[in-house]
């Protein structure tokens, strides 16, 4: 089971910082490791508190299922195959865009989440992370 | 109150196990005895860590209303009979398919739940595991 | 991040059984991977039904200190440094005797817990399967 | 309400991660804002994975409280004034050592929350974090 460490949490943080930025949307980011383990978090100045969980929470989410959180949000809304699966793991499952996992040669090795803005802000500025392992 | 013991939760998991392997998908297979409470659960090499807790509460929740948790999920979407019960006991109900009762001699003497994949596969996975009781 | 897989989980569970058949006591046993994620668990007929969750919480906790749970719990009395860790984590935390990790080549790769008779017996039986990894 | 910012919690952990290398003990480092709301959080290489959680809560401790953990711990023992509080909060309160409020112009604009070694080590590494503020 290989896993992102510290400085590669660092990293992708980095780049998603800047893509918020750019966006002039100020973010939560969270980075997990293979073992859904918090390796780093960030609150940029002026991000919502609410979403210091729901970074976690997406970061964990994704690398749990090994899936973006905007693909098993898809799956699970009413008459989806995963509906309900919103109320299992404690409340931990986050269903929105925004968590997207980190591969490295083919395996799932952490994952981001990212909350703060609409699901589209988050989601890109995820996958800005998620290009920088 | 007559209930699977470990042997036979062993049996059931081998089955499931077995037609796991042939669908080519890892999953956690967990069994609960007629009271509810966990006999076994393996998580089978590259299941997602977040299926552990949702193999349980199937299990648990097909002995909880001895019923699959597909047909549960059936009355549980918006406007139906069940609605909102995936809120109740504490998080333990779970309302998408792979939860299914194991009855012997027309009793209900515990279940079998499965997650690690589509609804469908996770509901195949479950009744090669009770076929097996 | 080297970890258990479920035949490492399996044959640790074998041994732990083994030994607590030896000392009638049945048990319940769980092993977790180097991420704190449930790998196995099985109840022996006639095992507390609330040991299933000790027997868990014992392996993620000493997975997640890299401690037995019998030394954690000394140092968790009164007056002791890590006093209220219990009340850490969401109550995972167990400090009382029958969480041992697992070691390979110098790395905690995992962890045993064990749960159904006194703390020396847990004990006992998760050093038994500990030895077998 | 004056507060740290990202810029104050970068330069905290920096200092705190610094002393833990030279203790040699990787350690876990959170940092609460004056709302008690996480501004950053980092986990370095091989520090315990239980510890993600109680970095973050002595550090939302020690603001809540304005108060260190290893001060509110000695009035947190059987029979002590405090006796108790570890039950309240919803879990989140740590009364063992390695929680510091950050102090500015003589107001308590954040914590700093350490865990990951000793009570002594946790207490140094967050003494060392709070200086640089």
């Amino acid at each position: 089971m290989t896993s992102v460490n510290l400085e590669d949490a660092r990293r992708v943080i980095a780049a998603a910082e800047k893509k918020a930025t750019e966006l002039g949307q100020p973010m939560n980011i969270a980075v997990v490791d293979s073992g859904g383990n918090l390796v780093a978090h960030v609150r940029q100045d002026g991000a919502w508190i609410g979403s210091v969980n729901i970074s976690i929470n997406k970061a964990w989410t994704s690398k749990a299922f090994d899936i973006s959180t905007k693909d098993l949000g898809d799956n699970s809304q009413p008459t989806q195959q995963f509906f309900g699966i919103q109320n299992t793991n404690g409340g931990k499952v986050a269903i929105f865009a925004g968590g997207i996992p980190l591969v490295r040669d083919g395996a799932v090795v952490g994952a981001v989440g990212v909350s703060g803005g609409s699901g589209e802000q988050d989601h890109s500025v995820a996958e800005a992370g998620a290009a920088a392992l």
